[in-house]
């Protein structure tokens, strides 16, 4: 019974998140690839994925793993789950082969991911629903001192929903870069893991330093005060791209089923 | 009486191209900023573009101009009209006051498209309406080489729309570069003026070449047949973008009105 690793790109637009609900709700990632792969393989299969993505979060490299019986070649596998998808905004990128034990969500060592804000004064139309559009200009230089002070291990009560079921409030970021590019600012946040709505709580916050209506120490401030009130603002769905999961390298893909 | 100059973005997705038409089609680029303008100014106006984009082809760089009883702010043109346009997929980027002989169509002396075509097997998400999709591989050398023999003046009747009101098949193509990037191929053509549908013909008929379809030889025969039916293959709308539009340096805007 072969596992299957998935790489998968997706525009979180058109969906509920990544999390299958039940059908009455609409439509979720995971609920299309587990039907689309159904279709395929006339077999009833699990898709487990590494980060559940919320409605209108975006992915360039969400990871899922599923098991078939058959032990179909890689291609077979990509493509034939992306005919049954051709009515969705969801690809898989690629398939591999994986030993039994891999599990896209708890194998995985890092999560990736990027947000895009657009600082112009005229509304967006091409990046409408792919980036966040501030009419106020940012300062990217303050953003990017400021986004220093979240790096670390800390306790994220503070960016993390009330909603979120994580055990414990503490996490390790490694990485909180703020990039000025031709089209506007992207911050770039990697962790082993993140809290449920972590990244876009402080993004949004890191905004309001931006606008000159926060100071670094305001950021730091509320991050040691550990409480949710202390948020600034959650930034919107659709300007968040998951675009990347990695795992150690003794996760090797397994070789091929060579094609019949 | 002054004259503004406007620079437009749009998403063309969501319209019947930049010319209107009678309400009964449908929304166009053009009519939606006639309204916008008609409603913050209290004015009927004339729009005139650069460029009458089909139905689906985006623009980055658009421009028009438009007359307007009151001497207006450039920042009050700019805004107001964005307000007006709040639920459409089309943008101001900037209004400038311009001499009465200033006209965004025959003023113009360069216009820049932007062609974008991604080749992979899986099928497009997030860039399903911005970039053509070619599940075979392209040779983008190939392509590139090929491209260069479309350069220069040309009677280009084999890559012109049979529905083309121009009274000359013959123009000047100054540019056609064919770039590997990230994300796919990005054509770039720039000439004085295009034909109907000339950009779209030309790379889809290009695109034949990075399939290993068609040599470059063939491509200069197709050329050179003046023929509308020797063109290969018309690439999609949506694929296409004009980015930009030049003016001779003598059109300096003029000093902008004192807010008050």
């Amino acid at each position: 019974m072969p596992r299957y690793k998935l790489t998968i790109e997706y525009d979180g637009g058109a969906y509920l998140g990544w999390q299958m609900q039940g059908a009455s709700f609409g439509k979720s990632v995971q609920g299309e690839l587990v039907r689309a792969i159904g279709d395929f393989s006339g077999e009833a299969v699990a898709v487990g994925g590494a980060g559940r993505t919320d409605a209108g979060v975006h992915a360039t490299g969400q990871v899922a793993h599923v098991d078939l019986t058959r032990d179909w070649p890689n291609r077979v596998v990509r493509d034939a789950t992306n005919r049954y998808l051709k009515d969705e905004a969801i690809a898989v990128l690629a398939a591999e082969k994986m030993p039994d034990d891999f599990d896209a969500r708890f194998s995985a060592v890092r999560r990736h991911y990027l947000y895009r804000i657009i600082d112009r004064r005229p509304p967006l139309t091409l990046d409408r629903l792919r980036a966040w559009w501030s009419p106020k200009a940012l300062d990217d230089d303050r953003m990017r001192e400021a986004a220093r002070l979240l790096i670390g291990r800390h306790d994220f009560t503070t960016f993390r929903s009330t909603e979120c079921q994580a055990k414990s409030p503490v996490r390790n970021l490694d990485r909180f870069d703020v990039a000025r590019t031709d089209t506007g600012i992207e911050c770039r946040l990697d962790a082993r893991s993140f809290l449920h709505n972590q990244v876009r709580s402080m993004v949004g916050t890191l905004k309001l330093v931006g606008e000159g209506l926060w100071t670094a120490d305001d950021l730091a401030e509320a991050l040691a005060k550990r409480d949710r009130k202390a948020c600034g603002t959650v930034g919107p769905a659709h300007a968040l791209y998951l675009t990347q999961v990695d795992y150690p390298t003794h996760w090797e893909p397994l070789a091929d089923t060579p094609e019949t």
